[in-house]
């Protein structure tokens, strides 16, 4: 019986069996805490809405029928030239929009169709930890095997504020991890929740080592852009971070045509086709963002919320990786002392310090935050269990209010 | 090597080696054919638009930021409450919309979530014949087999138009399908392509059959609403068919709690969240249809173009099953003859005779149809080797073209 379900109705293995995730945990911590409102700084959705282009040429697309209906499976063909104009620059030669780029519903969607593409049951995938934690249902969908490698908080993380570019890669360990199996490798540039961008020397190396092994890369840059070993490489992007508009799910990837084919056979079995009058605007939103000024006011602005967020962390003398791109710090709470009899409902008992100082910040001060060894296999977890992951994608009231409340731990930190 | 693949690179054998599919094929007939522009009655797409009230809720939410950010994985909680609210006169009890109704992207992404949730490798799933052609490959993928049972067209097909409900099923021919193994059976009411509405013996004789084997139904009713054994079911929905909409993506499905809660886990790995603007429209239109008169005036509207539509036929001669619901008709093209010396390309010449039939009346006659059995397995095929499936929801004035060119078949009818 799985639920009091007769064995006959039983649930695949697949849904069943997890423990409560953190996005549950928190959510209902959060509603529970005597501190209303919470502030929220735990998911990464955005405070703010699209730039007015951008919301008005969906209210356009709205008004046209074939916006309405059904696009077709690979995605809309205005979307699909507006990505390629958009990233050509980037691979330094013109992109083909239709057989390199394709369309998917978010990024998430689209990345497991690469999974679902590519990967045969005890096929491996070696991902880096922290990681984004749809990742493992997607490679575990297709029956894929992953191979885990740590990335290395800097050593004085507890007591110095550096950049999150000194989260590091120990080349042994990943070439190590390397087997014949070994089918794709997945790249997270600018990282979440690390906020690293990764060096070109690290991409090279990385890059070297996927040849060498015949070894697809997919490169999660929903957070900004960038290439590598184009043969090999399938790179992810997302409007729903480039357009602030993380509800709208238009995702796309793009890569070579004899990669790229078969992730569009694979989003078609899985969502048949993507949202069409979201499409369209975002094909807008492509063709105007340059003009707009959109991309640099985006890059200045989450600048401006990083620095003035983090400023309560330099008062409070709590140390935490600067972000390179992306839109989340992680702050070190290593200072921070929960008192000793501090009550924890089971479910947070359980697991490391990271979730207890998580479920303790929305009790005492009011500002939800998430416990990054969420993203890390229980074998590691202890590396980030001081940290805490905060989203600044938030209004700049907002900021404040979690300053003005962050303040308040300053009697636990000694 | 597949395509020019290095082994090591090779796709995934669930997304290689299919035929072409017919929605490629009759696309590109119909950009190749010299009757142009081609009067498309082919895939079920709709002419026209949603009403304007449906519009103006999707703009007005584009105004929303929560509306455009993440919405809660298992749906926006206005959109589960005004589906619930809607289906429960017909459950005679008020539905949980937090425990019984579960939002998708599209109702597509909803079933593959069903049987990524109950499909374990092994698990049968018993399909009738015709089918959906997406359900093959979504039971596919979490490693379900399939067990096909023709529904039996009338004897009378090739002379005399009838109801679409004398599409019957051979209860023997059901019963011997059903194994130990048989977890799912998918119910397709109003059926695509048929046009059949299951009666309610058919549904009592085979929710008699489920509960005595354990079996899940899952009930695909994009066209219209019903229920059956509460228990065992899992009901599908989609806003696309509902409110003129194919391009949104919005989907839903309901039934008891035990079984939607592994529903909505296996859609939070697949899409995370489907698109949360049109989903709060998707709520209006819910909330608003009544008062609208919205209901009554798309089946209205639909009877109206099948009169209109399978007029032609009448006046040709060609007999058809008069759909009892959907949007699909379709007509039996015996008495049509296609020139013995009539030059067919390769992969059109190796299908069965509608394909042929698809073929020649793009070339010759400037409509494309979609020839059924494609949703057929070959051993089946036969059955429905004279028919042809049109898609009659088109503005009046594409009916009317289509209708001019059909007279042209005229010749060809002995
Ligand atoms: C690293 C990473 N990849 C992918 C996604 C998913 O993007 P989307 O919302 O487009 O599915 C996220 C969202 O948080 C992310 O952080
Ligand atoms: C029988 C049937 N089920 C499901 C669907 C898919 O619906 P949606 O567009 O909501 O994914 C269709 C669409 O044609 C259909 O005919």
């Amino acid at each position: 019986m799985t639920n009091g379900l007769p064995a006959k109705l039983k649930p695949a293995a697949r849904v069943t069996g997890q423990r409560q995730d953190v996005w549950s945990i928190i959510n209902e911590a959060a509603a529970a805490s005597p501190q209303q409102p919470i502030v929220n700084m735990g998911q990464g959705f955005f405070g703010y809405n699209p730039p007015d282009f951008i919301i008005n040429a969906a209210k356009a697309a709205l008004d046209k029928v074939d916006c309405n209906q059904y696009s077709p499976t690979k995605g809309r063909p205005r979307l699909k030239k507006a990505i390629a104009d958009a990233y050509s620059p980037f691979w330094g030669r013109q992109l083909n929009p239709d057989t390199e780029v394709t369309i998917t519903t978010g990024a998430n969607e689209g990345m497991l169709s690469a999974f679902m593409a590519f990967i045969e049951p005890g096929d491996e995938v070696i991902l880096f930890e922290p990681f984004f934690d749809q990742y493992i249902s997607n490679i575990e969908m297709p029956g894929g095997k992953i191979v885990y490698v740590p990335l290395h908080p800097p050593k004085d993380g507890p007591t110095t504020t550096s950049s999150a570019a000194n989260w590091a890669i120990d080349f042994d360990e990943l070439e190590k991890a390397i087997t014949p199996k070994t089918k794709m490798i997945v790249l997270n540039t600018p990282h979440n929740p690390v906020g690293k961008v990764f060096s070109k020397e690290e991409l090279q190396k990385i890059g070297d080592l996927c040849v060498k092994h015949e070894i697809i890369i997919l490169s999660d840059e929903v957070y900004d852009r960038l290439y590598y070993i184009e043969r090999l490489t399938i790179t992810v992007g997302s409007a729903g971070k480039n357009f602030y508009a993380t509800g709208w799910r238009v995702g796309w990837l793009m890569g070579p045509a004899h990669l790229i084919q078969y992730v569009s056979a694979a989003h078609t079995r899985i969502c048949y086709s993507s949202v069409s009058p979201l499409q369209e605007a975002c094909a807008v939103g492509f063709e105007q963002a340059n003009g707009e000024g959109f991309w640099d006011q985006t890059v200045k602005d989450m600048r401006g919320k990083i620095a003035r967020f983090t400023a309560v962390f330099d008062e409070l003398g709590l140390p935490y990786s600067d972000p390179e791109g992306g839109y989340f710090v992680m702050v070190n709470m290593q200072k921070v002392q929960v008192p000793a009899d501090y009550p924890f409902p089971p479910h947070v008992a359980s697991r490391p310090r990271d979730f207890k100082l998580a479920w303790f910040m929305i009790q005492e001060i009011g500002v939800a935050a998430i416990p990054p060894t969420e993203f890390y296999t229980d074998a590691n977890a202890w590396i980030a269990e001081d940290y805490m992951r905060f989203a600044v994608c938030k209004e700049d009231d907002v900021l404040e209010a979690a300053k003005e409340r962050l303040r308040g731990l300053k009697k636990y930190i000694k």
